[in-house]
């Protein structure tokens, strides 16, 4: 190794807080902040100091590595991007407020790029012209732009931040399949190198489109994604994710339906409490308006539905929920008293619970009437079962059926299989093996680097301040110089052998601040290693100590040394 | 050396083109788009594709080491900017239209940062208390945002582009001094390593305001900034900068100022051809508004004077040419016949060539007359010299008086002492060693990163393509199979020993593309050594060409290697 800097603490632009940030909410931030890693400019927008540049330059670092080792090629596009391809693809309109938008001195519309889908297509229609040009994966790591309703929770939710966003096209869906492979290998690499606690977990693709998709979620109670994770085998997802078997049961012996007076329970708590039978008993039938067009919603009373998942099934139909309007003039819609058992000119889907032979009480169509005994496919017919409510922990694995746990967690990473939506609306075809054109299928995949240095100071901290890996730190070692001149002396002369012999050092040589402060500084900044000038100076004794275990020895400068740079 | 990578061409997101781009005018942009280094995403707005990105990174690197060994810590500030900062300093306004302004959902101003002397200022200010805490230089290389009226000329001046920018922290303006000598000294390194031929020119500090400021000008026929180059001495300058010193001459002899009609005569043209003399005999008198007040500004007839110095003179003052109204109501002054001898209600500026005791041919304050043998410091007083004439080929040099020879050139750097200008507007003091607050002084410095990758494809480049030097090039051997899969293999073979060996290689490994094809691109392409796997493939024996110039040896496989690894 070359010789490396030796940044001193004199000089260096970090100054430390004893106090957190009064916004403060979640751990990384108060830890940032105080550790003189960060400061905020603004809502949501962050400025990285000395030490915290240090810290994302080698997560940056580490990034590139891994995607440079599965072949990817790194490219560098703009942030400030024209509307005309955001337009094609629909989403200068679908992003909504979060976009940031922006006008030229022409009056030309511009946005600042939340992710590259669009321009990264338009490149590869420029650059390929065959199936031998392909299969490519391009990555940039840059600056991406979310005007976020609430930025909050430090540089974990930011509106200006930096990511690795990378793209694959191929000819093939089962090219497609090895590029997403050959990205979920990468991220684990990236992620283990890191040395973040995560899991990989299957997710809905939401608004970017396309079929499979898992998320890198890294558990942190400052996480804003909930997770469904199984006790008993491998299975995670996030919980928008996590599926519930269709199981059809034997409806014989189940009574046919009848009619029970129930006056004044238009609710499902109204109506278990009047007929002393759990909630769960009872079939909650949820009307909303797809596109206009009025569709019920089954699912068990005790259950939720989750609103994300019943418009991302409908997307891209617009989903809203009825109001009392709409029952005007529709006497087959009983507001409060629906039943499947009477719609038979509404669409009617269901939660999998709602599974053919399955009894339910559930509303008459009728004014304070209700009925029993009410069978999903025998007294009425599910036209879809889809998957949409919310999530419960203890609700089974959807692979082994023990009950799940719910826990919160950052997401570090997401990839996709997108498919041809984007080529779609850009027209991307290249020629084919058989001279005929073929359009291309697309993969997208995003690391959040700023990000993933929060999430690190979320999951390596303890009471003293953040406890960074090797890999990641500022610096190897932190040097202390606890006393007068004579420490100073050695603390600067052990720096720059250290630093000769190619450590990273951060030596704390300033003046006129007691050893107490320079402790308790470096615990806050938390380099790997801390090595001590102390009273034992003069003897050519100093102390290291292990800033993750609190192990300390005492050595001789000779003995450090070689510690440090075998 | 560790491993590095093989870049196949097979593979590579890299088209080249035979024919320049319909849109590009200079040098640089024909050559970075016909390599396929780079691709227009919008006016002004550019996309760095592997290879120009991988240059793009070597510069990035020169410019973090040389910083870096100057004591400079790098930092990360946001490119998206609340307003108000910009506001206290008044460049929200004073900007103008170059400046990209947004707002966000929540209607808040925001801008692209075009520089980032506010945010910078503001940074130090919470972090700095103390003259200890001080000097600090402080840089980070990022995006920058300015909506030129008419981006042209390729990468040279985008919209958005990479620059480095630091800034410079000091109690005192010896401080100051240092921190810009140790900036001159780390540029000259940079442009050094780069292999810019440069020179540095003394420069007007412009809207950026602050006193001392000195350019870095790459000669180039694209560039936009015209300088003036001593060919005697090493006095080079922008020609907003030239100077001229003020010689006063002796008036004895010089007969009393005497009025001659001259009909008919209201500009210079028509004075000298009626009268017979050069117009360098005669007086130009320039009418302005300075905030609304009436300036003369006397030059001799034959020069032009150059707006833009005016302006800067009496910045922040407005300055406007007269118009026929502001004739009305002033009887002394007559339009076309304007002479300083008659102006007594007027201040009056001149440059320098008006020197006490020169004589001149002027307006004698009425109609269709002029006046001869008037004297300045006898007939006429000057308030004040100014430097505004435009500076013209053959101009005396200031240093040694030869002619100065003009060039254009590109601007890759400019240094600039801020002096107090941003720390009054933010209030940026630290406590001074006597205990009381001491205003601080800044200083300002940039280096066009993206752009210094356009002023070396200008530099560096001939007939066949661009002529990369070692440190900067995308790869250190471009590797060519010119044949079939023996040809290939053999290249491929070549390429990883030399990766294992720590050599960056690009191979053509291309099927179907004629040896020909690969042969241009590869000087297309420009990097430094070509090694061509060629005829005598079976034989071991490979081609080695030195891309700048031309030489080529048949060695083998082992020599080729040894060369390359040495």
């Amino acid at each position: 190794m070359a010789n490396a800097p030796v940044q001193r603490m004199s000089q260096l632009m970090a100054k430390t807080l004893r106090d957190d940030p009064a916004d403060a909410e979640v751990l990384s931030h108060k830890l940032l902040v105080r550790a003189g890693y960060v400061r905020r400019t603004a809502a949501g927008i962050w400025s990285w100091l000395p030490l915290g540049k240090k810290v994302l330059a080698n997560v940056e670092r580490i990034v590139r590595e891994e995607m440079d080792a599965i072949g990817a090629q790194e490219v560098l596009l703009p942030a400030l991007l024209p509307r005309e391809p955001y337009d094609a693809t629909g989403r200068w309109d679908e992003y909504g407020p979060e976009l940031f938008r922006l006008q030229d001195r022409k009056g030309g519309d511009y946005l600042l790029g939340p992710t590259h889908e669009e321009i990264f297509t338009l490149l590869v229609k420029d650059q390929a012209s065959s199936y031998k040009d392909l299969p490519v994966i391009l990555y940039q790591i840059q600056s991406k732009y979310r005007d976020e309703a609430r930025p909050r929770a430090g540089i974990l939710r930011g509106r200006e931040f930096l990511m690795k966003d990378s793209y694959s096209f191929d000819v093939s869906d089962e090219g497609l399949g090895e590029s997403y492979a050959l990205h979920r290998q990468a991220y684990q690499r990236i992620f283990e190198r890191l040395g973040l606690d995560y899991r990989i977990c299957a997710a809905t693709a939401g608004a970017m489109g396309g079929s499979k998709s898992e998320e890198f979620l890294a558990p942190a109670e400052a996480g804003e994604d909930t997770f469904a994770d199984c006790p008993n085998c491998d299975f995670a997802a996030n919980t928008e994710a996590v599926g519930f078997a269709l199981s059809p049961v034997d409806a014989e012996g189940v009574p046919a339906a009848e009619e029970i007076p129930t006056p004044d329970t238009p609710t499902i708590e109204t109506l278990a409490a009047s007929l002393g039978v759990p909630a769960s008993a009872t079939l909650k039938n949820l009307l909303v308006k797809v596109d206009g067009e009025i569709v019920a919603v089954g699912v068990p009373g005790d259950r939720e539905v989750d609103m994300g998942k019943v418009e991302a099934h409908f997307a891209p139909a617009s989903v809203e929920l009825v109001t009392a309007e709409d029952f005007t003039g529709r006497p087959d819609l009983v507001r409060g008293y629906v039943g499947p058992q009477g719609l038979e000119k509404v669409r009617y889907v269901a939660d999998p619970r709602v599974a053919p032979g399955t009894a339910w009480i559930t509303g008459a169509n009728k004014e304070h009437t209700h009925a029993k005994n009410v069978v999903s496919g025998r007294d009425f017919e599910v036209d879809e079962y889809i998957d949409v409510v919310v999530v419960q922990e203890g609700d089974p694995c959807p692979r082994c059926g023990t009950g799940l746990v719910l826990d919160r967690a950052i997401e570090i990473g997401h990839i996709f299989q997108l498919g041809r939506k984007y080529a779609d609306a850009l027209k991307l075809d290249v020629l084919g093996q058989n001279g005929k054109p073929v359009r291309v299928t697309m993969g997208s995949y995003g690391i959040g680097v700023s990000r993933a240095v929060a999430a690190l100071a979320e999951q390596h901290a303890d009471d003293k301040g953040l406890v960074w890996s090797k890999e990641v730190a500022p610096a190897d070692v932190h040097v202390v110089a606890a006393g007068k001149a004579l420490q100073t002396e050695l603390a600067l002369d052990v720096s720059g052998k250290l630093a000769a012999a190619g450590v990273r050092v951060l030596v704390d040589d300033r003046a006129g601040v007691s050893p107490g402060v320079k402790f308790t500084d470096a615990e806050l900044i938390g380099v790997p290693q801390i090595l001590v000038a102390g009273r034992r100076s003069a003897e050519g004794v100093v102390e290291l100590k292990d800033r993750r275990t609190g192990e300390r020895e005492e050595l001789t400068v000779d003995e450090a040394i070689a510690r440090l740079t075998a």
